[in-house]
């Protein structure tokens, strides 16, 4: 076949794709082909616009490096992250909802116990937060020895693994306890930018839009028997909980971060007084009962950081 | 806003766009959140495949740079560059039709006169062809002076500025006189296969297809007060007509490529005997007389080579 024009050209396209073997890929580029296509036959993309896109996605990926994935940051701002999250993970009712991973989940943190200190190789302060609750399946059933993957950023809003030769810090995978409690000492997460010294912080100001994502601390929750689930826990009254850069915040992980005032309690919990409160409890669907299973049970940025 | 599901976050995305200055972009960007969502939508794309989509995104930006645009070959095997060219060059019937530009194009060649050796710097030998013809208005009128942008691959079918430090060769502005008539000297084209060393070529195995394109030889043909064509003349008979990797055959761009043993002829050319002649009229359509004016009269490249 030869010949094609804005009319046919698509056709002959997916024609030629008919010889991939693998099904699944046929299908995935088959749907790319076409709505590559009717994007550019539908603002009538013009060649100077199309270089100017060529341009763009090579500077996106050149701006990628063992520390940046600028890439995932794209894709966050345009909210594909978290439709692929969407689509995924229709949890059974009274389930944690799941929220984006994000670029900066990390393998090999170290592993604590109850009520371990994830501030001990911090290198700046913030306010100080006794996190505890429980892993519990939907019918509100005590899970024992669930895993808590845990990170968030630094008071200045930067990730441990951002930066060059840093060492982990406000990061670790906790350990709950046989009666499915947990607890863990950090300090409060602030909001703060996604970065914006790269092309996708250029596409950001050219349509007019904030890069701040809400206060908010990471977790990915895993225990043998019930689903995995990759989530946050926001921070109420954030200001950014309403235009979140990437589409993330759902309600029901917005937490309630409480100041207490208590000389006993702090010392009881070997906290200064005052300090601030979290009790946050994770609920697991079984495994087998969500709809799509898309990810193997372990987080999957082996290549990000 | 928040709480977005896979029913509800594609508008609220597009609304985000909303404070975009620039009306072009924010057209342009709103159709591409809308077609990207619908594709992971539309495929059920899991996160593991979403991964795979980053990373190979990211792939095909690190394997850029200034001698190799892996984005351009990408666009060019998913039929997207074919698109844009038929979307933008709808020329006056009897107009010279027009095809992709390609990653080879460069900056800087040498300028040529009536009759001139574009094999002069060849380090490669391939069967010698005399190329002549005229530069035609769509009625049929000369055009005077125009210029002829030239080049083609090597016989080893890779092009002189994929090589280091390389020296350009079979390449060419080649002027044509005030009668429109234009002649040169070269090597008939081969064809070859698009580079396969990278991302791309990976995925054209995945898709199973070969990576081929029919012998062809570029030229970008612009005179004053006509439109310029960027386009290619492939050879009659080309085993790849049917099956070009990017789809830019067009039956009106294919040239007969004729034996001649000829003493006589071929001294009066100041050619090898025999030899191989190739007679091709170039015919413009009148400035502004296209439908759509989407680039600058003169070849877009610029990063690229």
């Amino acid at each position: 076949m030869r010949q094609f024009n804005e009319d046919t050209l698509t056709a002959a396209v997916v024609s030629r794709l008919k010889e991939t073997k693998d099904k699944r890929l046929r299908e995935i580029m088959t749907a790319a082909v076409k709505h590559l296509h009717a994007f550019a036959r539908e603002v009538h993309l013009t060649e100077e616009e199309w270089f100017e896109g060529i341009k763009f996605l090579t500077a996106v990926g050149q701006k990628c490096d063992d520390k940046r994935q600028e890439f995932i940051l794209l894709s966050d701002v345009l909210g594909l992250s978290m439709m692929v999250v969407a689509l995924n993970h229709k949890t059974s009712p009274g389930a944690t909802e799941a929220t984006v991973l994000g670029p900066f989940f990390a393998h090999g943190a170290k592993e604590y116990g109850y009520g371990a200190d994830l501030r001990e190789r911090a290198t700046m302060k913030g306010e100080d937060v006794w996190v505890s609750g429980r892993v519990l399946s939907v019918d509100g059933k005590p899970i024992p020895n669930a895993t808590l993957d845990i990170w968030q950023a630094k008071a200045d809003g930067v990730y441990d693994v951002q930066e060059a030769n840093s060492e982990f810090e406000l990061r670790g995978r906790v350990k709950a306890n046989a009666k499915g409690e947990y607890a863990f000492k950090t300090y409060k997460p602030k909001f703060y930018g996604v970065p914006t010294d790269g092309p996708v912080g250029d596409l950001l100001r050219a349509m007019n839009r904030h890069p701040m994502r809400p206060a908010h601390m990471h977790a990915i929750v895993s225990a043998p028997g019930y689903q995995q689930v990759i989530t946050h826990v926001f921070v109420e009254g954030d200001p950014y909980l309403d235009s979140d850069a990437v589409f993330a915040v759902k309600d029901s992980l917005i937490g309630k971060y409480t100041k207490v005032n208590s000389p006993e309690e702090a010392k009881k919990l070997g906290m200064p007084n005052p300090f601030v409160k979290l009790s946050w409890d994770f609920h697991l669907s079984p495994a087998g009962k969500a709809k799509a299973k898309s990810r193997k049970a372990i987080a999957p940025s082996d290549a990000v950081a």
